[in-house]
């Protein structure tokens, strides 16, 4: 086989869930079917990789320093949605009326693995909370272990700063993840959630 | 979300089996743990596009003029195998240990679709069988309708050129995909393979 061809299939399984029979079946069909499409794919996964960084604000994904939904006025900036993946943003956004702000911890706290409040970013947090403007905290961390003691350490948080903690309703299945969760059953447990005691 | 993003998730659906959510975890995953890796594909995928051409003898794919294997002295010239497709040749290439050389067709009869013996390059394939150095055309088309058809015209090609045609034994499932077949079984049937009539 070319050692181009070996080498891009190789290349391919940096994808997540793509194997080698599958990598292989991918770099066939652009090669036979779709070399526009290729092309594409590899000039956007380039501009992506090199010009799509964090916003300064909610830290989700932006090309630019401040990202579109945290420079909109058109949202509530009295509401504010912790998340731990751009991804769990994305399917809020998606499954539910959500108007406020968002800010994304890219990750969740896990001593183990050497993640605490600095990687979370809990510390630009703590002075978004300060600022007086944000009234209630929506805490939509997984409903696993560790998402459950992020959760806990953010309610403590946002009651320092007189902000209300909230969390999304039971709805959403124990031990599974946020993204996977049906628009329907996410819309439901969202627009039920209740305050943190 | 970012406008870039939204056009990565779009462009990766030129892959084969990713829907718009997959493309979505791909794109997330990528700029979220592996952007070396993703930075990687897209130079190598470009490469690939640009510079994968096919054989000029076997019509494979070859960054060459012709291709690693046509031009080896250890493969056995007197049999040729027709398959296919690129994905059929390689498939043939590991569960056997078949030495010979081959041909790929690059689809099969299909008048329907406009696909004839000139899409197939059996011009080519002819003035190779003339040559007089292939003794076996050993014909490894897919058991479907028209793998069959194509199978019966590169039989009467073969017999007009005085070279035996011959096809793979039963075993491999009927109106499966030669390229999905167990190694197991694509073993057996390459080896047990029987002359036409
Ligand atoms: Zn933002
Ligand atoms: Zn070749």
């Amino acid at each position: 086989m070319s050692a181009l061809l070996e080498q891009l299939i190789e290349a391919l399984r940096v994808l997540p869930g793509v194997g080698p029979k599958s990598a292989q079946r991918m770099a066939y069909h652009v090669l036979e079917r779709d070399r526009d499409g290729g092309r594409r794919l590899a000039e956007t996964l380039a501009a992506a990789v090199e010009r799509i960084g964090h916003c300064a604000r909610c830290r989700d994904f932006s090309e630019t320093e401040v990202c579109a939904t945290c420079a909109s006025a058109a949202r509530d900036a009295y509401l504010l949605c912790a998340v731990e993946s751009p991804a769990d943003r994305l399917a809020i956004e998606q499954a539910t009326g959500y108007r406020g702000l968002y800010f994304v911890l890219q990750g969740r706290l896990s001593p183990l693995d050497g993640i605490g409040p600095r990687e979370l970013g809990l510390d630009r947090l703590a002075a978004r909370l300060a600022e007086g403007e944000v009234q209630e905290l929506i805490i939509a961390t997984n409903p696993t272990v560790e998402g459950e003691a992020t959760a806990h350490y953010l309610a403590q948080l946002a009651r320092q700063h007189k902000v209300r903690p909230s969390r999304l309703a039971h709805g959403v299945p124990l031990g599974g993840e946020l993204e996977y969760v049906d628009r329907g059953t996410l819309s439901h447990a969202f627009g039920s959630r209740s305050e943190m005691p």
